[in-house]
């Protein structure tokens, strides 16, 4: 079925404007469907799907979150850019550092958290155009994360006095995080976007996919609270204590990813916002056992 | 309506036993109800709800979890009791301080993990006795989390110099997790346990209960993450990357609370494994709108 050009260019705001606070829930419109006599939403034409759904919610949330994360990396870029000293490549190592908190922080937590919301944000979009998006987003995040690994490495091994790897339980789970990860990726990619890979498979799949993109999202932050920790108290020592600028500045950024975290996955776990399938969809359709809806 | 003794008694083992790989999701029993002319379980008179499901993975997982939770435990005890130094009360504040990351791993990870599957394990219990279960258990929770705090505080007053409170990252995540487990707890009480109390407000509340539930518990274990990575960088300093006996105990401890963590989350949020109305309570359903379900 040709999706309308009007559909296509359906914007996110749109969705919080058009759906009304006492429209129905999905749960009631598939069990009541709107007859002929019915009321008839305005945006019918433009999206015959999010009628149904109450998306103010979503809509206030998603600008929230999107605030959250540009102050997540606005503040990760402050404190290594400002208060650990600046950015350096392997000629200054203990400068080189300084880029693993700050794409940690854009890759890990930022553009992973919006990529696993892209299937909820553009919710009118081809689920083809969604796959592309979120791997994209998802091998933006991989490459940010990728470098910020080299700079820590660098940092430890080109230093005066080499400073072992992975000994920390920051160490342990951030490659923990990273390893499941590119687990993740690459049975995302080869799942859905090969052809030719039974739709047994892809169905069995999705919950699995779905359960450890939100769980390794959230060990990524917890690694980064770990790593926040860690380089406050090695770099500040006992005046850690004496909450410094660069202590309260670590300290706040902590905050503000967890309160981003929470967003996300509160916006990326509610039933009531997940995406219904478009009517070219339907035949196609999986039937997922999804762990979080 | 009355429930038979034999009811009563059905143990968390039948639940796996009694169901069976291939039998319908609840979702599909609740589109095609069973007829006279279908297959009847053979528990009808047992378990007229859990039949529908398929609660063998949730048995495995919930003896995996209990496992898992007795094993973090176990190592917190080591690790405080032993390499930390053992215990003791006001008289040695340095040892007071080991009862704080035993009591948070009891109370605010093992107690609250199994108090939010409740539901979930002990599903053909009557709801009111669910209420005071699960309430029980936080209280008990609540105890441990209460002298954990009393014991860091303390260990830090009543150093020969005074340690400042409240400085860390951990110390205000840590926090954040308790204030919302006490606000938590004392909404749940009023909503839950005291009559009078409108349905409607129990329907709006029960989903905000429900995500906040889960996510306390993940900062929790976020917090305890944190502090021991402060405790092994405060106590080893430069040792820590030497990896000894109390670093690598910390770790290990660190990465078995993830573990318990991620596997408790995926008990109480997986949809299928949802406890199912008793026919007496059907009529009392509130209409929750759950962001996990």
């Amino acid at each position: 079925m040709q999706r309308t050009t009007s559909n296509k260019m359906v914007t996110l705001l749109s969705y919080g404007k058009l759906a009304s606070k006492g429209s129905p829930t999905v749960e009631e419109e598939s069990k009541a469907p709107p007859t002929a006599s019915g009321p008839v939403p305005l945006n019918t034409m433009d999206s015959h799907v999010n009628q149904q759904q109450d998306l103010q919610v979503f809509t206030v949330g998603f600008f929230l979150a999107q605030l959250l994360g540009v102050l997540c990396v606005a503040l990760a870029g402050a404190w290594s850019g400002h208060y650990l000293g600046g950015f350096a490549w392997q000629s200054v190592p203990s400068l080189q550092f300084n880029y693993h908190p700050l794409f940690m922080v854009i890759g890990l937590v930022f553009l992973y958290g919006d990529a696993i919301l892209v299937y909820r944000v553009m919710r009118n979009e081809r689920k083809k155009i969604l796959k592309l998006i979120h791997a994209g987003l998802h091998t933006l995040a991989f490459i940010f994360v990728v470098v910020a690994l080299k700079a820590v490495f660098d940092s430890h091994n080109l230093a005066a006095n080499p400073i072992p790897n992975m000994y920390s339980l920051h160490s342990w789970l951030g490659l923990a995080a990273v390893v499941l990860f590119s687990l993740q990726f690459v049975c995302g990619f080869v799942s859905y976007l090969f052809p030719g890979v039974s739709q047994y498979w892809r169905a069995w799949y999705l919950p699995v996919h779905v359960y450890f993109g939100v769980v390794i999202y959230v060990l990524g932050i917890g690694a980064c609270l770990m790593g926040i920790t860690e380089k406050l108290i090695f770099s500040l020592k006992s005046d850690y204590k004496d909450l410094p600028g660069t202590a309260v500045l670590g300290n706040i950024l902590g905050v503000v990813l967890v309160c981003f975290g929470i967003l996300i996955v509160y916006l990326v776990t509610t039933p009531q916002f997940k995406r219904q399938s478009l009517p070219e969809e339907e035949n196609l359709q999986l039937t997922p056992h999804s762990p979080i809806n």
